[in-house]
């Protein structure tokens, strides 16, 4: 099984960037605990991080092609803005879970409503970094149930 | 690790209500898989299902009398609508994950908002029954965290 | 043809709570009229009244199990605030037809939405108790039609 | 007593526009059928159809002077943008039964919104061509009670 | 001076409808005032009513052909939801003004909404029929300004 | 018959302010063509001005002791934030016209709403200074019909 | 004289729930201050506390029947959510007093949105368990007054 | 092929009206334009113009009885109020193209809205009277292609 | 303790305006009863009433210097349009109990939104003038916990 | 004539992407199209695909120095949240038509917004690949005339 | 050149209100600071304050009269609420610069709608008292180069 | 103290795009500015344009750690549509100031909303190309204070 690991804008600065919200590791730490986690549950994660939505609609379109199995993703503030980004999860057609590291719905107004969402398979946040390990462990389930059907 | 397992309005009827949307296992195998996961996480798992607005409200008010470390719930129809919930859930001041079966983000408009997220820990939606699985992972880790910290 | 009746809140009070909008009749007289009404049309009509949103999500869970063939609910303040009464209507597959006494359309803004309508078979409001007896009419009509085809 | 029978516009075409929401009846049968059960009902039923605004306010301005007892009204698409033909069911003060074939509560949300039904006694939607014959009931019932009263 | 007078729909029922809110005079005895109040103030008044937005827009959009120097309109119930008067108010540019017998600013909300006025000289409302009186004695200062300057 | 004049913010500026918006006159030229037409009219007018919204609540809650029997009021920028203005005008009880020089039906959108005009009798917009003397003959004629009934 | 006083959700945790808010007395306490209080003023207070909607739109519909002359209520989050509570107050016409200890208006913004307020003589909030006290004396001069005239 | 191509208020007097906006050419010129290009094309195209929306209705609700293959509607001001249309268009289910002369996107807000456009093939706008050319061409191509498949 | 007491735009006229809504009592007939009050509970009541929003602002920004200990004000109109009188309330940092003597709940929109109640301590509505006397009970004993605690 | 023709983000995708809403066809076959009918009118076409809001801001900025006469751009999900795009084609001052493959009117909400409609010469929506070479031809008069006058 | 520089309500309690929120230093000490750089720069400014909407609207309405060639403004509250400063900035035409101390978007909802900000010719908000001194700068340059135009 | 001064989408159109609104130099010239007025003030400016959202978050995001004191941007069109370009402003925790050349207050609606400013220090907009000058200097003073403080 193979999986994208996509992060989005501002991430490359986990834990410099507002630790009381987002904790104290930084991304690679993150990716490591989920491509050890992936090795466990027999998936190979590949990691990309970009500030660009532009790249992440590339990588993400690319997906299929490149033999990617199904996609996590934590388009932090594009979440929130991107239909971009959402347009190219719905065309690639590939089980995506979209991941928050803290809980959207208790912060700004405009951080409740998700445009990448809706397309997705499903939604986990407000976990600090275990969301990134919730996902892929749902993401394998997942993709193992629709191969079996 | 003493777990309330909370579950709303109409999910007595899973595996009979419109499968297409929640699949069709019974409420009561989900819950047979939440104890087993729960035993293997060292948790104990207390199932509670009520239609009862008013029953949910005076169970999550007593969970920490009763010795709960954590709540998981699945508000159902009451998520959008019920304040009660959401003030008990802020009242008895344990951790708690919301968690759905369904995407709420892709069903219709007033499930969007959710009254009762804001003031759980995290959300898992979309999985079908493994969400129950995920939020348990979710909520032991957390607690675990908690102590240790 | 068994028929389920479900008055929900306040409804109790009917010939008592503000004749001037609701007419001077009890509810046990019109159960009383509904039920004759159903002789004529071969429908046992049960009655059902309560203030509690979960007993109506209750009784509506049950109502196939029970063998009723189609409901009749004037589900009254709920009908603007209950998601759950929705879901138990959508989940339970049983043709329902939603009844008001008064005109909810000429009284306040918040009246004018009802999140049941949407998933019954058609609404009748406006023509005091008689929108019972005009509902039971649809409602047999309707499922003996749906019997033939 | 006399019953003024309103179509409103494309209902002409009833029998031929999308039969999966209006069924397959021509207008002209379902009036037969109305006529029918004014006949054992004691009411002189006049049917009118119209796909122009002014004709429909021209008609209801009319009615009282021409000997109508009530209205029967489906004004189709004018129900959701017609404030004319509000002002003229008011203007006319006689009793007015609004119906509509479909469920209009769950099509487009710009069909929630009726422009005509706080003026009229009540409101009968969602049973096919059936809810003209429950409003056949509901108005001389109604009309019957006024009388006596 | 030429002025054409339209009134739009229902205001053929004026001394019938509503007499609480239009008053007890007829649309042919306000006309009948217009007129000899024109007849004063050296201008020939054409009277036109009409239930249909097309006729009205048909009349309007004649206008300057048919020599008129401006135009008194009471849109009645279009007032609220015509583009088409509107667009044909802008499009004959013609001195127009907006009458209204009662005041709308303390009637129903969508009432407060006027898509002809902001395409006319001026609007008077709310003092009955002397409302018509006003707005020549508007039209006719304003037609001989125009002319002036 | 006594007639309150009352103007209210930035209208001491008027034949200096925008005249391509308000014109040439000034507000001394205006009043005098006012008291000059209820001189005509049987009328004694008493003109103030003035930019504070407590001056305008003070001299309109004494105008009934003052014997005024009727207020023109252009309450200008007040009449879209006044709320006390408002309720001045309800509390005095006498009739009262509202005033504009300009067409603020097809100027910003926060001049479309009034809080004034809900109060007032009626509302004479967009003819210039001409408004002024509409107004007073409107009120003029409101009151003696008033009288005599 | 004899009051009711029902209290709605989580209240039940008053000196446990959210101290910083809600103050550190219990219900109980609270409940005794109000009979103290009570009995000064000649007036027998029954205490009823409940999280289900239903059961307190039950206490309010008998509360005429069980010969109460006054109603105290803190709807607590049904303020926001309740229409039935609404509606059973408006139907058992008896005076009634809302009720908050914290003050609702600097809270979140669906903590502004009081169904119950326009149903009710009066509203009372801000002022901790006082309000209770504030309450009982306003509906003890309310009911007073009431039965003098 | 047969083409109906149907005008919208006030267009009769393109080449009068708001030429800045809309051009200095007739709607016969425009008309001759789309018939000479129809030949070229192979397609007979019947003009039709009209200023009432009943009309509209009418004639699009008779196209499928009187041949035509397709629809080019410029529904002007009715675009924007008009459901009854919509509801024309959808019924008839021939293919159907909105055209608009201006570019509507850069005018009034309420031009922003198009009851129709969601029940037509594709729009075209802001081309002038070329508007008119282009759907032609695009009709001519859709009707080909379907008949094809 | 010293108190300031003030009242807001149109108060002046307690007594006069709508005593359907205000009762029959004159503002001075109030402020005594209020001081009369005082006296008893030991607090020196200042009474200040004006329709001028900034002598409001004025006064309550001098209240400290003044020597006062809190403020009751009923701001009237300016409830809810003054965005200064709720700045210079928070500014002051004295307590202040908002004020009014009809239930504002069950009125016109406009007046549900409070400006100024998020910066008081607390909120008494719909009590008649009786609203005054509890919010002096309700501050001195606000006050007295303050200065214990 | 030189003309750039721009598609934004997942274009690329074409073909692939969701078929059943764009067609089989690829970005390359539909730009062969668009060049072969540009040789046809007198016009060199020269295509630009990126996912980067940006690169199309940088393309759309140089157009005038690189000789462009006129841009078609299909700016897909950007359409619906670009203001940068927007402002880079109000900046170049040179015509540009805004094309859809699919009637974006007749899908979700968020899509019936266009940022960049209001400054486009014309918008093209709903024929498929076709939508591009109407497109061309529009431009093409478009410019053509703009040169003779 | 002459500046008029107007603080609006509760200013005159700078250096006392809020310190958090608006610093430490006195309005007077910050007018000084504003005449010495006037000094500096050749601009004499004469500070006014006022909690009067009214006042302020008169001194502005007068500053041309006076002399005066600019103006700089800090409506504090009257910033959200009044069309009046906002309509007398428009008619006197001289060129004025908004300021505020602290950065108005960071706070409440209300505070990021400006009445005053549109027809101004900037906005300077949130370097505390260091934000009239970038207005002066600004202002006297903006005064020279429009002289120098 | 090193300034970085950085500038969005289409400002290197500066000179060229809409001289109206942004005058005629170009961004080369406004950077000299701003550089000179730099060493005057004892900081170097180091200056940055894009038109990729992502670039200017990847730069403010290595601000710190390339030595930077604090930020000056014109986030130009992506004022209105960046979360990601916000987020990165807060995450980096440098003093930052929002410029902008016009006064976005008085522009289309759409740009009333600034996603950037409420994380931002202060705001500076309407002053031409002097706005970059006078936010360099807050800049500096800020700064400095800071490093006192």
């Amino acid at each position: 099984m193979k999986i994208l690991l996509v992060n989005g804008p501002n991430l490359q600065l986990l834990g410099v960037r507002e630790p009381g919200i987002y904790g104290g590791e930084t991304l690679q730490e993150i990716v490591g605990r989920v491509c050890s986690l992936g090795k466990e549950l027999g998936a190979e994660v590949t990691a990309f991080q970009s500030n660009h939505e532009g790249d992440i609609v590339d990588r993400i379109g690319n997906a299929k092609m490149e033999g990617f199995d199904g996609i996590i993703i934590n388009p932090a503030a594009y979440t929130h803005t991107s239909v971009a980004i959402r347009d190219a999860i719905a065309a690639v057609t590939l089980p995506a879970v979209e991941v928050h590291i803290s809980n959207v719905n208790s912060r700004e107004d405009f951080r409740h409503v998700s445009y990448t969402a809706p397309v997705c398979t499903g939604v986990i946040a407000g976990f600090g970094s275990d969301s990134y390990l919730l996902a892929l462990r749902a993401l394998c389930t997942h993709i193992t149930k629709k191969q079996k059907s």
